[in-house]
C-alpha cells in the first residue's frame, strides 16, 4: 500500500423520496441557483418540475440551462458561465448524471473566469474557486455526484478531457433510487459497465498489499454483477438502490486510497472514442475495457487470477495464470455483452482506418497515459472485431 | 437497504512519516493548541517529543495535558476543558489511540460548557459547537480518528456513555503505521477484535438487502485475519498499514450506512464491563460479542450462514443454518482465543455476582439497547466461564 490523503466532505442523502430536502439543502449554500438539466426525459418525467417546486418553496430563486448533452460540451460550460456571471448566481443545481453533473462543475469554476476555460482541460492554467454544487443523480453511473472529476468534450478540437478540483465535490448530493426507475435498459447496463470498470482501473494498477482496496473493488464488482436481474426488471427498486450505492463508492475515492495512483488508461482510451463518435460512455468502456485488461493479463497475470477466482469463481487448478486471467476477463466481456452492450468498435460504428488516430489522440491527453501509442494501437486493433 | 445520510469530512493522511505534517495541518486551524496525549509508552518512544517539535516549527503554541487514561474518564475531560477556556486555546491535538481520541472531542464541547459535562452522556443537554481536533492515531483500533464517537467514563456514577456531535469530526487525522510498530501484541490483538466487532454490530442488524454493505464489512473482517501475522512480528509495517486501514474504515459511517440503525449492543454491554473493570475495551468485545452472536444466531441464524460461508469458508452442505452459524460465530470466538485475548468474564476478575448489576446497568445505557435485562443476562451468563 502507498501513501495517500484521502478527503471526501461531500453530504449524501439516500433513499426514495429523498429528492424532497433538495429546497432546504439548497438553501442552506444559495439563493440564486442555476438550475442544470438535460431536456427530454426528466422533463416528461416530471422531475425536472418537482425540483423547480422544491426549489421555489424554499424561497431559491433559480435560472435554468436546460438541454446539457451526453458528453457534455464545452459550449454548454461556457453558456452557463455566462448565465451565473450576469445574474450573480450563488450555487449550480445539477438534475441528471454524470453529464450533467460534470457540466455543473465546469461552469462553477468557469463562473470565475473570463478566460478561455478549455485552458483547465489542457491543465494549461489552474482554476482557483467555484461555486457550490448540489446534485440530484437520476442514474446510478459515475460516481461524479461524490467526487471532484469533471469531464468536458470540446467539439471544436474533438478533445474530451477531465479536471479535478477540491472545491468541486458537491456540497451535497441526493441519491433518489425512485427517479432511477425510468432509466431505460441500455442506459442502465452502461452504468452497470462503466461503474464496474472504474473500480478496475485501480484494481489492476500493480500496487501491491491493497487487500481491503480490493475486497471494496470486488464488492462493488459483485453487488453490480449480483443485481444485474435489474435489466429484465427495470423498476425494481431494491436493485436500483444497490446499484445507485455501488456507483458512488466506486469513484468516491475509496477504491484508489493506498493503490498506484496509475493514470486510468481505459477510460483515456475510451474517452477518445466517445469524444469522436458521441457513444454513452459506459458502452465504450465495456468496448475498450476488456480489450485493455487482455492486453494487461498477457504482461502480468498474477493479479487476475485473484480477480477471476473471486468475482467468476473461476477455480484455478492446474491452469497456468495466464490461462486463468484470460478466462476471467473473458467472462468479464461475455458479462456485459449479454447485458446487450457492445463489445467492437466496429459495433459502435468506428472505421478502421481511424484506429491509429484515436491511439495517437489517446497519448496526447493532458492527464497521462501509462501504455505508448502502439501498445494502445494493439488493444484498440484487439476489439475493432470479433 | 434503509434511507440514509452519510457525511464524513475528516481528512486522511495516511502512511509512513506521514507525522511530518502535523505542524503545517495544525497550523490551518489554531495556532494556540491543546496536546492531549498519554503518559508512559509513547513519551519513552519520542512521538510525544516528535510531535512538539512540529507545532514548534510551525508557529503552533501549545499546552500538554498529558496522561489521559484507557477509558478515558470525565475529569480529564473537565482538566481539559478548563485549560483550553483559561488560555483561549483554539484546537485540540491528540496524540494516542481511542481514549485520547474520545477525550479530545469531550475537552472540544465542554470548552464551549460551563454546566456539568455529564449531561451530554446522559443526553440531558446537547452540546453546542467544539473545538478543531486533529489526530495523530498511535494504533488501530476504535475508528475515533475518523467519526463523531466519544466515550468517556465517570468513574464517579461507574458509567461509560458515548455521545455523537458532527463537529466531533477530527479536521484531520494521520494514520502513520510507523508509529504502530510499538503497540504491544496484547493491545494489538485488542484493536483487531475491536475492528472485526465494529462492523459485525451492524452486520447483525436484521435490516436485509445491504449486499455492498455486507461485502464491505466482509472486507474488513478478513483483512483483519489476514494479517494476524502481525502478532509474530509486530514492526511489520505493510500489517500495520493493512490493520490501520480496516480499523478507520469499520468505524468510519461507511459500513452502517443503509443498514437497520439499531443499537450497538456488543458494545454497550461491553461498556458496562469495562466501565467497572477497566479492562481493554477490545478484550472486552473479544468475551462479550461472540456470546452475543451465539443468542441471536440462535433465534435468527439465516444471515449467520453467510457470515460462516464468506468469512470462515464453512461449507454448509446438508447442515442446517443454525449449525453453520453456530460454527461461525465458535470460530470468531477461537480465533480471538488463539490471538491471546479472554473469552470468559472470569479470565478477567468478573464476580459471579455481579452478572446481575451489569445486565442492569446495561439497559440504563441513555443511547438505549435492544435486549432487555434479561437476554443481556443470558449472554452474561454464556461468556461467563467456559
Amino acid at each position: 500500500m502507498n501513501s495517500f490523503q484521502f478527503y471526501n466532505p461531500t453530504k449524501i442523502f439516500f433513499g426514495n423520496g429523498e429528492i424532497s430536502r433538495l429546497g432546504k439543502e439548497t438553501a442552506k449554500y444559495g439563493k440564486k441557483a442555476l438550475m442544470v438539466e438535460t431536456r427530454g426525459t426528466l422533463e416528461k418525467l416530471g422531475i425536472n418540475e418537482r425540483a423547480r417546486q422544491l426549489l421555489e418553496e424554499s424561497g431559491v430563486e433559480f435560472i435554468e440551462l436546460s438541454g446539457v448533452e451526453p458528453n457534455p460540451r464545452l459550449s454548454s460550460v461556457e453558456k452557463g458561465a455566462e448565465i451565473c456571471k450576469k445574474n450573480g448566481l450563488d450555487i449550480i443545481i445539477a438534475i441528471g448524471g454524470g453529464s450533467v453533473i460534470d457540466c455543473a462543475k465546469a461552469i462553477g469554476f468557469a463562473a470565475f473566469d473570463d478566460g478561455d476555460i478549455w485552458d483547465f482541460f489542457t491543465l494549461k492554467r489552474k482554476a482557483k474557486n467555484g461555486l457550490p454544487i448540489g446534485v440530484v443523480s437520476t442514474v446510478a453511473a459515475t460516481g461524479s455526484e461524490m467526487n471532484t472529476n469533471c469531464v468536458i468534450t470540446n467539439k471544436r478540437t474533438q478533445q474530451k478531457y477531465a479536471t479535478h478540483y477540491e472545491f468541486s465535490f458537491p456540497k451535497f448530493a441526493i441519491l433518489d433510487p425512485e427517479l432511477h426507475k425510468t432509466v431505460p435498459k441500455y442506459l442502465t447496463a452502461c452504468g452497470m459497465a462503466d461503474t464496474i470498470s472504474h473500480v478496475l482501473e485501480g484494481y489492476f494498477d500493480g500496487c501491491e498489499n491493497t487487500p481491503l482496496q480490493d475486497r471494496i473493488a470486488e464488492g462493488v464488482i459483485l453487488t453490480v454483477i449480483e443485481n444485474e436481474g435489474i435489466l429484465d426488471g427495470l423498476e425494481n427498486l431494491i436493485k436500483r438502490s444497490n446499484l445507485s450505492w455501488a456507483a458512488t463508492i466506486a469513484l468516491n475515492g475509496l477504491n484508489d486510497a493506498g493503490r498506484g495512483g496509475k493514470f486510468y488508461d481505459a477510460h483515456t482510451i475510451e474517452h477518445e472514442v466517445s469524444a469522436k463518435y458521441d457513444i454513452a460512455h459506459g458502452a465504450g468502456l465495456a468496448i475498450v475495457h476488456p480489450a485493455w485488461l487482455f492486453n494487461l493479463c498477457k504482461k502480468s497475470p498474477e493479479k487476475f487470477v485473484q480477480f477471476a477466482e473471486r468475482i467468476f469463481k473461476i477455480k484455478k487448478g492446474i491452469k497456468s495464470d495466464l490461462e486463468v486471467g484470460l478466462e476471467g476477463v473473458e467472462a468479464l466481456r461475455n458479462k456485459f455483452k449479454s447485458w446487450g452492450l457492445p463489445i467492437t468498435l466496429k459495433e459502435i460504428g468506428v472505421e478502421k482506418s481511424m484506429l491509429d488516430r484515436l491511439a495517437e489522440d489517446s497519448t496526447k491527453s493532458p492527464e497521462g497515459i501509462e501504455l505508448d501509442k502502439n501498445e494502445v494501437l494493439v488493444v484498440l486493433e484487439s476489439c475493432y472485431a470479433k
